[in-house]
């Protein structure tokens, strides 16, 4: 059997070490080997990716597809080396979109049922009980971006009792319990989100979407969390908003730059809990067995 | 119209105050008054109460029923003077099971995705990614109390996609999706539970159930989220099985002296996230409600 030759690329995430051994025990059909281990770039068939160096698609003339190990496939996109009609294909793991709805009702409770005063209050050592507000029918969610993870999250937090909306550019798939927004809709969508959730892709028209006058429709003390991509907020305005009372807070997991720089004001603030681009990850052997699938349904000849 | 006459009593809870209004708004076929608005205590047929005083149904001979205005109803069966034979009726909301499910979310993302770990490392604006143990399917969750409210923790945790199973004395409806154990399963059930819930009612049964012999039972590294009653958790027993790193920490919300006395251990333990009694309370509109559908139905004449 001749196996299906991929090479394996990355500029700062080790991939190599971790997806050569997986794809031999998991894709024994296909094989996986580091740039240098190639011998005859010609027979190339498939890359896998997440940050491709600039001229990562040059050698292989015989591509027929690159995999995304993640949700994203933005860099992928930006990268001018890669032939135009090449298809990609990025990562849809349930596990992983079931973390991030872990990821979000945490954030959703941390903002609703304003979990950094109860902390504060047990530093005090202070028994001091609020008793109002506590119904998730007084929070409206709103999920911007309805792909896999902005459903599993809008699952997630309807199966709470939360009144849930969601927004994407066109109609999806219906979801019971869940209003959702077009494009035409999105002020509405906005002013009905006390805690809104971006989990959009990053596209030409999403970067630089959540800017101050997005965030001036939200209600007033809505929060933000923010778990789609770095380039979709910004930062300043978020800061502004919250400072002027206008927003009550955020949680914020990918930032413009990652590692987030020291000094940001996005470290310090006190009603911004920042989390270090955590939010979920694809398990290997699910993006794995993805691609294999894949290979061999469509690429195999 | 003769109106349902009842007693709104408690010696702790200003409950005269909030629900004589609301019985006014929404139970006008029931008149409720403070004990000393009664004229004829041989007209009264229930009481409200939470925690009534010892001598709280000595004036009331002809009284049909109680009405606790929470889930629990420990206080009104410890009452001298209540009446072997009559009815205690609890509160079913499914609102504050909703509240129960959500609080319960946060905490088992607390303990899972160790975000106490990540606000540690925000202080320090250290940029430290761990990415492993993501996924809801690392982290096995115990319902232990498998009424209203541990069903809807139930359902919420395994629509985040976690395993979760429950424990009662006695076999509930099946729920789908959750493995239910019964009291000849209790070591097997404590055995699997990475993340114990407990949310058993108070009784003779349960007083003092999760001592040192049954957290001891729970696998290395297990997390408590006590929401139960005081009573049922040995406070000494769990910060010692903390201390000792047998459970990696625990979230409590009821405390066997409540207000949780300055000085306690819990208020200052590094591993403990404390809240005031607050993970749920019943919403006063749907405990009215409840109340008046029980009495028409069943106490009318």
């Amino acid at each position: 059997m001749t196996r299906i030759l991929g090479v394996v690329h990355d500029t700062r995430l080790q991939l190599a070490d971790r997806y050569i051994p997986l794809f031999e025990d998991l894709a024994p059909e296909l094989e996986l080997r580091a740039p240098e281990d190639i011998d005859r770039p010609e027979d190339v068939r498939f890359m896998v990716t997440f940050l491709p160096a600039d001229d990562a698609f040059s050698p292989y003339p015989e591509m027929r597809a690159v995999f995304s190990i993640g949700a994203g496939i933005d860099a992928i996109q930006a990268c001018p080396s890669r032939p135009a009609d090449l298809p990609i294909h990025r990562v849809e793991d349930p596990d992983q979109a079931q973390q991030m709805a872990g990821f979000c009702a945490f954030h959703v409770l941390w903002h609703h049922r304003e979990m950094a005063a109860w902390m504060e209050a047990r530093g005090r050592q202070a028994w001091e009980r609020k008793l109002y507000g506590l119904s998730p029918l007084d929070k409206r969610i709103g999920v911007m971006g309805f792909g896999l993870m902005g459903r599993a999250i809008a699952r997630g937090l309807a199966g709470l009792g939360y009144p849930v909306a969601s927004y994407s550019r066109r109609a999806p798939e219906p979801e019971p319990g869940v209003t959702h927004y077009t494009e035409e809709g999105l002020d509405a969508f906005l002013g009905q989100s006390d805690i809104l959730i971006n989990v959009l892709p990053l596209t030409p028209q999403t970067q630089g979407m959540i800017g101050a006058e997005t965030l001036a429709k939200l209600p007033q003390g809505a929060a933000l969390i923010h778990i789609g991509r770095g380039g979709q907020v910004d930062e300043d305005a978020l800061v502004a908003a919250i400072d002027s009372g206008h927003l009550s807070g955020a949680s914020v997991d990918v930032f413009e730059t990652e590692p987030l720089p020291e000094g940001h004001p996005l470290w310090t603030h006190p009603k911004v809990f920042v989390t270090p681009h955590i939010a979920s990850i694809p398990v290997p052997a699910n993006v794995v067995r993805g691609i294999r699938d894949r290979v061999l349904a469509t690429y195999s000849d």
